[in-house]
């Protein structure tokens, strides 16, 4: 349990970063049968472990996927890892740590190939350095959403309430949006009309005061987004969940997206129109800053900082 | 380009099947954007392969997967890959020859584990022996299955007329059917309650000796079930593609699934009722003799002798 | 086997007509989960009794209600009784027979009421008199068709193809009519929009010269839209099925009913506005005589005098 | 009015259970066109009779069957057949009164088998000593629920906030369920995923201390759950009503039905898949013992005694 | 600026009444592509008109109409329309001020007539005279509501939440409702059947002491529906937002329209059946009760005394 | 009967065209409950004038626009504009001639403005020189088209085989398109992710050799179309009418609009993507050279000529 370089949990094993691989035949390529969970650390920290974990736990029983490791010993593995990659790092970096699970390998596809690894499922756990370069410029101009042609996947076929990877849907959309604009990305709204969310992020608008959400039929459970709702407790800002549609968000006050990786980003623009005057507005700034309060770091800054280290090459 | 293994086309290069892996941050992992198709072949020819690379191609197009293989090369891919593969077997089993392209590795995800492989999108061939053992008794007894809750997801999703791996539904639908009987598949509906296809299959039925298809906007092109469209031409047997029900399905004559590998195969029981009389009808039958007439390959003693020349273990 | 009133099939007993009677607790009562048939006399002949039970039976089959007459036992039962109850009748006049089966007796709800009479389902076979008088003066004047709010059931809840019993949309959609004009019936459309059929009959509509149909998804397999598709045939006028619209039925040049009892009868406003230009059409006088001469039975006529008869208490 | 069999009211008459009986004709048979409702006794006394009757009559009003006795009448001959129906009965039986109308006889249905027996609707009051031995293991094991692919007839073909009995999908949904297991029933879907209630009762989930209701947009208003309503309330649980999915029940820290007859079931499987820990859990047992004590009636002693009693022979 | 007659704001400049008028080849005009809205005064001053121009704003941006005059301006011209216009009215009467906007005059379809006279978008405000005698009687009789087979718009369509004159369906629903009753008005519902709004107003009804709107997903958010929303907050009785359908119309206590000339009128009639009791309703009087005294204008009087007067000819 | 300037039909008189105009109080501007119709010349002749007409006459009827002009009386109305009108302009200019009617002038709104200035419905012929410069370089190009979010209002709505002027929905969608590609169109989705048609055209596709319309649930009857349909059965080519999706757009052979102007017009990019291979097909050059032959004109050679006429100012 030693490397010089970062280690994957893969199928019951530690394996050095360059040599975890998945057979091409197993379930996660062959069907995309896949249940997946995002985790980042604040300081080295995994923030908010524990709701990750119950949530990919849930997305196992819902696609019965047999995985036999309890959430008490994912946990521990889970900090493991971090522990071993993260020392790898420039002190100052994060990592966001990624699970994945499959149903596993499918022997017939494996066929002459060899006996197939192992039966059970794949289970699996790596990680990545932050990308701080990937987001920093947006928190000052905010990100342009595009709704496409593409709908959202009803829960009556799978159930946007787990975080899976049967993400085609997602990957049309996005198209889609950069046909509008390069830097663009899709928000896709339902069967009906009402917005979800976007392929990578929850989404909310501010109208009048209110923080207002999609509900979980069409969208995760976002841990950000249930971040946001506590602040905004504290705030004694009224958060709420409900259907709306594109013209609520055209004429919103404010919009943003929650996610793991940047907690909070800014939407100012949609389908071209600008949202409130088009700039970041106060809200995403005042809950971003009790954010950063809350966990003891500067999120802004942070990524300011670690985006200038990460262009320049330190790490 | 040879080996005493089985070699599978991956990136550009052809490998020994038992390196032949993906990095845990491919598309194809990460997003399950992935397209496939799968031919197989009859005395060691592959069938009807233009048409199954014609359909591989309009997959990429939809999905805008940057392969930069002309067709016409693939299919030479195609052949050598065949070639080399099925000299390591027994001169009578048969090839599955999968492709499968993903958008490629995502910089992102692959974070310090080392730069990426490469840029371009991932694209695999691979082989494997086909299973006769799986499909042979089922010739005669035929397969139940079962509807479940599960709905097929709809084309302003994504298109069912691409073969994709974006597969959970079917996952699910799956473990549905498996409550009701461990040896059944699901048939899924539409969104309004329409029958669409099986997991891995195009579903027929025969009603007054007319066989129904359902529409391509709920299911894939199948080559086979092209084929069956082309022997009931020759038949003087009327075949339309329509709208249809479980009502239908459950007082047809027959039922029968169409795939590549074992070509047709009679559905004999849905939801625990019998079809007709619950066994292998006569235009099953027939379209399976003109069928092995066709290729000249007697389709039902080849599964019957390869299954048992398989259990014996001899390949 | 005699009897100086009507005779009913239940429950494997021949009953006189005014002792026929369900237990209230009678799943047919209590679930509604009945399926029906009607076939009618022609000259005292019942009218393509095959095609109906076959339809019998295939509703059986598709609820699962275990009823172990055979269908050939059916047909014999069907002609003892419209012997004996014809008998005593004028002799023109003709019989509908009325099939239905229920689930059976609930024994739960029967509960201190004395034992369920016994186990199985229950299957019934009664006749009327055929209401001449109820249709005659439509055939000139045509009837009057209403939109309702209120949508057909869709196949996913219960199909439409089986002739069923649990029939609450059609009575609220009638009512809804009736608030129009007293003699109107309703028109039911379904989900998305598409025309269907009415609460007792087949619904279709000519335009160009064209018998235009609404799917099999929407509506019962009339026996006598069947006839008049072969009337059709006879005629070279092509008949078509395709889901249309009220824009279509307004804009049609004739429209009309079909139904067991009285073959075909014509629609001559819908929603308040006449179709084409208000009168019976010729393409229904054309069927109508064609029907005629195919059963040696002058309908019309048979209708008026029918009607004259009955109201003057002949019978 | 007094009898020592138990009496019904039908028709505006009292009968004797025995001859208590519907002609064939009547549009409850032919049309299901029937509303409906159930009460039950606690130590002998009508439980909210004010609560069902106002429901009864608003599903009177719903499908305009044109009743003429009053609701105080109406609950004045509910006691009057109680106190008759119960005297028969052991003293610790309990009775299920229920309630049926239908639109009446449909003439020309009656045909020649003598005139119709009147004029106006069919209404119907009628008793059963409740079963209880039906439900009380379940109480320690729990039921067993199955997503079935049938799914609940939407509001705009008939609302489910009247209690009806055109229940062909129930009937059919609860097949399919017992294909599963034969124990199990049916957990309806509607028509876009979300779950409704079961072919008789209401259906809830408890999610981290939260009671949650599907919406009645698709389900009955149930006496049972507003009892569960108003006990949560005094519990200081919250308890809300929406859209939610197999998903959410899947994932369900608790989940139960409530029905008249037992007041609270517990759910302890669904799919398959254990709700919680697939044991009956805290909140409950919890509701279970304030129920019981606010009607003064241990009810699980009661089910208990109830069913050991009857399966006895006692009563 | 001064006129005998009433002036009008159109494209720019201020133009006598019997001037104004479109070019047939407006975009309004070819392709109804017209957002609009209406303000009313109470003793001549325009009443929340704020309100009123931040909604039609909000309907401008969600259709790019790009009008160059600000929300300041706007206000300012409709002061200034206002004072002018009613001084040539009798001092009690009141106006009603009509905004519209269209994408401008289409160059294509000027063709040879001339050239387009000027470029943008045709913006445009106007007054009548509020025809008090159209209304005044229902506030004691209440109206009769049909809800027709046509449904609403869906927002994926365009959103109901701005206010446009795109209005077929409105139309073609009214023409529905005039087929039952001539002085009926449709209550459309949403494709799902949820009960949406009138051709021209807001509807709620009332249960069990709840106001109940339906959500803004399928209604405009009316200015006068909010008045009632905080009258409500006021008096301490509970507004809420939710679908409901046509069973709770027909069985609740009181339903009303909620529209700005009027403020508020009675429904006493859904489909032919009363509402309640059948008479105008103790919250519907309390409601305007407060709403009269909140302006320091008696609605109800107001509207007698102003028909009366207007039917006299006195203006 | 003569001027100097075109003459336009209103509301029954000719009227120079800069004279004419509507009330701002019309129901055409008001509702947007405007029927319309659109014809072209060829060499000055309008084209199939009698299919256009009774399209528009059935439109009426559905819309119960209660105009009391004949169709013959039309005919006949159209000639003299046409006669009149065209003499004005180049000897080779062609005319657009459109007609449209309203519900008429409103009222209530029309308010002090004046007494409306007469009863009944507006009907309107007025002509344009035909924009040759608008598409010439497309038949070379050929068009891009562009899936927007926004859907296609369905028929249980209002109903496309009517051509309408309630088209918000067609205004938005172009704005999105426009997004894409500021030369783009939109090509509208039926709700259920269907194509369509164009806001302006009916779409085709050519697959395989065989012409695919989308059916008349979701698109105008249009004259182009049908003139398409019998060239094809000349070519003896086939021409289905069936539901399709942007998976068969996108990987079509050849697709084209048709729309009266300029008959039949390629599309040669559909969402960014090539159709074919991105050129203008042989069907298309096939079709428009037997529909120039078939009328006698070079529809393509008139177009060049016409365009540069124009834009040299020669008309």
């Amino acid at each position: 349990m030693s490397s010089t370089e970062p280690l994957v949990y893969l199928r019951g094993k530690l394996t050095p970063a360059s040599q975890a691989s998945l057979a091409i035949y197993d379930a996660g390529i062959v069907l995309g049968a896949t249940v997946t969970d995002l985790v980042r650390t604040f300081h080295g920290e995994l923030w908010r472990l524990e709701e990750h974990v119950r949530r990919f736990y849930r997305a196992l029983k819902y696609t019965r996927i047999p995985v036999e490791v309890t959430q008490a010993d994912w946990m521990e593995i889970s900090h493991e890892l971090v522990r071993h990659n993260r020392a790898l790092l420039h002190p100052e970096d994060e990592l966001c740590l990624v699970y994945f699970a499959t149903p596993g390998e499918l022997p017939v596809y494996a066929g002459a190939a060899g006996a197939a690894k192992g039966g059970g499922p794949t289970l699996c756990a790596h990680t990545f350095p932050l990308p701080f370069e990937l987001w920093t410029e947006k928190f000052e101009t905010g990100q342009h959403l595009i709704t496409p042609s593409i709908r959202h996947v009803p829960p009556q076929c799978y159930d946007p309430k787990m975080k899976y990877r049967s993400r085609m849907h997602y990957y049309l959309a996005d198209h889609e949006a950069r046909l509008v604009d390069p830097a663009a990305s899709a928000l896709l709204l339902d069967l009906d009309g009402n917005v979800t969310e976007t392929s990578g992020a929850n989404f909310l608008i501010v109208s009048e005061g209110t923080i207002i959400s999609p509900t979980l039929r069409n969208t995760l459970p976002g841990v950000s987004r249930q971040m946001i709702r506590e602040l905004c407790a504290g705030l004694g800002l009224p958060f709420v969940e409900r259907d709306f549609q594109v013209f609520d968000v055209l004429n919103a006050d404010e919009a943003f997206t929650a996610s793991t990786p940047y907690c909070i980003l800014p939407v100012t623009k949609v389908n071209g129109l600008p949202i409130g005057d088009g700039t970041v507005g106060p809200i995403f700034r005042l809950l971003l800053e009790r954010w950063s309060a809350a966990i003891g770091v500067d999120v802004r800054e942070q990524f300011r900082a670690g985006a200038a280290r990460r262009t320049a090459g330190i790490h």
